[in-house]
């Protein structure tokens, strides 16, 4: 099959590799229908997470089941499924908790060894305990199939992020990120009730996405004068809930100078910087939380799934470029250069 | 009156200073009955949180109403009290909420131009909002006052580490520091229904109240064998509360460490050193959040007044050792030599 692979910093390939074929009877082999580029593989892309040479890369993908492992039970042939961003055995203690990625047989896609979504076909280990089925007639709704997708990844890291935040009804919400991430903080944020949120952001194109998700007000500066227009917007105190969905240390230090006394980070944005951007006396004095971290987005799809199903909650705008297996390399350097928001590949 | 003063690092003395008066129609002026001094106020002792020269030191009494403003309505002369370590107007947004530390009017026993509580006496700006009344007979019973007491910080603080650290009935919870903050988190943790508390310490008169308090078991060991050992004790996974109740790089460190994935730290240790020992790639990885700060024991105090009352509870352990005003000074060295774990003053 035809798959990319990464050999450098920003030397991605698209290039023959061995078909995924069933190696434990746990597995399933899947052709994949939709998968996307992520934020997060751009740190790859820019040499800055190392990567070997070939390995694949992909971590948000759905398709149709084309063969099951003896010991599947869940998954049949013609199946149409989602995976979340890790696999996971289902059956542990913390795939129980809904902690899958903590679970210990747990891996990412793209490991070495392991296919990526960004391909034709992958190998899915622990099928029972990863993949979420979907209903058939959804492969024929294009819009659909794509905003099913972000339950891979994005929709579920934004829902992870608003919970972490604290996110209630009536709450007010700022969100530090404008990428596919921050949007689907917003997103959920919404569809927890938040009465107010402000988005930060000053590119027009994501912040009317923002707006068309639920944000009532959008705070384009940078800085300390971002921060200066949040608290402004919010009486002096700052929002009680603050979605981190960034990860620089800049990022951290604007939501923890934006956090009302008593409110909380949700932070899903990986960590990069030698620093953490966090002011403990300051945390400490105004006893601001910090929750989160890599979101367990398949304890997260069976909830969110409806609400995707029957229209409420739609993602599907924040991928603003399609391109097919070939377009890859070019969909990376098109975020890369913050032309295109996230990229849906067709392969 | 007589009160405590501090002039430079290690220069503590008992002076006569002005008697307070009533200066706002909130104010109460307060005959302090029993103070104590904390491990916070040792900070200032060694001179690693600036002072000026003469200024008032202690932040934690309770006593009875000498004098009370025109406008104070909810106590009169005679009423025995307790203080929270800061004072509250009872009336703003925060303090209906219950994060009175954060009140814009509040403020700390002895800063510059107000008086602390190892004194003979205290005048209490927003009495009604601040204060909280104790039974009158309370008075007469020597060990229930000493408990009593420790609602003005330690008791309250503890409870705040172990809300903050998620402690729910049959939770697992380590706890970091074996000063008085850290054994009433192990008795707070208790009291929240903990089945398994594991106190770290060394110093076997501590980690002795500490089993009265509840620990179930105690590590002796420091640093990275510490870590190993609270794993072993927990099948390889660590405490999914934990308790963090010193402030330094190190013991913030130990918490992440020793924390479960999916679990929380609650830090109430005051954060002391240039980094905050948080490895957030750490903490992303596992989803390990952190809450916490400076108490809102004003909050707690109802909340923990009955189970003090009848006994369910009793902080008076950690007090090990009394002095008069007069020996306030030696009290100071004492703990900060760790031959006293908290001294409690008799003016």
């Amino acid at each position: 099959m035809r798959a990319t692979t990464i050999h450098a910093p920003f030397d991605m390939r698209v290039e023959d590799v061995p078909d995924p074929v069933i190696q434990r009877p746990t597995d399933v082999v899947l052709r994949v229908l939709r998968a996307c580029i992520c934020g997060s593989d751009l740190w790859a892309y820019r040499g800055e997470s190392a990567r070997q040479p070939g390995q694949r890369i992909g971590h948000e993908f759905l398709g149709v089941v084309e063969e099951a492992g003896s010991e599947v039970s869940g998954f049949a042939p013609g199946d149409l499924v989602v995976a979340p961003f890790v696999w996971s055995d289902g059956t542990c203690d913390y795939c129980h908790e809904g902690l899958q990625t903590s679970c210990p047989q747990g891996g990412f896609w793209g490991s070495v060894g392991s296919d990526g979504g960004q391909g034709e076909a992958v190998r899915v280990p622990f099928a029972d305990g990863t993949l979420v089925k979907l209903p058939a007639d959804a492969a024929s709704d294009d819009r659909l199939l794509t905003a099913l997708l972000a339950l891979s990844d994005v929709l579920g890291t934004g829902h992870h992020a608003a919970l972490g935040a604290g996110v209630r009804p009536g709450s007010t919400v700022a969100v530090v990120g404008d990428g596919a991430v921050g949007l689907c903080g917003v997103l959920a944020a919404k569809r927890l009730g938040a009465e107010r949120i402000i988005a930060l952001g000053r590119h027009t194109a994501r912040t009317d996405i923002a707006r068309t998700f639920g944000a009532t007000d959008v705070v384009a500066e940078r800085g300390e004068a971002a921060e200066a227009a949040v608290r402004e917007l919010t009486g002096g105190q700052g929002a009680h809930a603050v979605i981190e969905a960034v990860g620089t240390e800049q990022s951290m230090r604007t939501a923890v100078a934006i956090t009302r006394d008593g409110g909380a980070i949700g932070y899903v944005g990986v960590p990069h910087g030698s620093g953490t951007g966090l002011d403990l006396s300051v945390m400490f004095d105004r006893n601001i939380a910090l929750r989160g971290g890599v979101a367990p987005v398949r304890a997260y799809i069976p909830e969110l799934l409806p609400d995707v199903l029957n229209g409420t909650v739609d993602p599907s705008p924040v991928f603003d470029l399609t391109v097919g297996l070939d377009g890859v390399p070019a969909g990376y350097k098109s975020m890369d250069e913050r032309t295109a928001l996230k990229v849906l590949v067709k392969p």
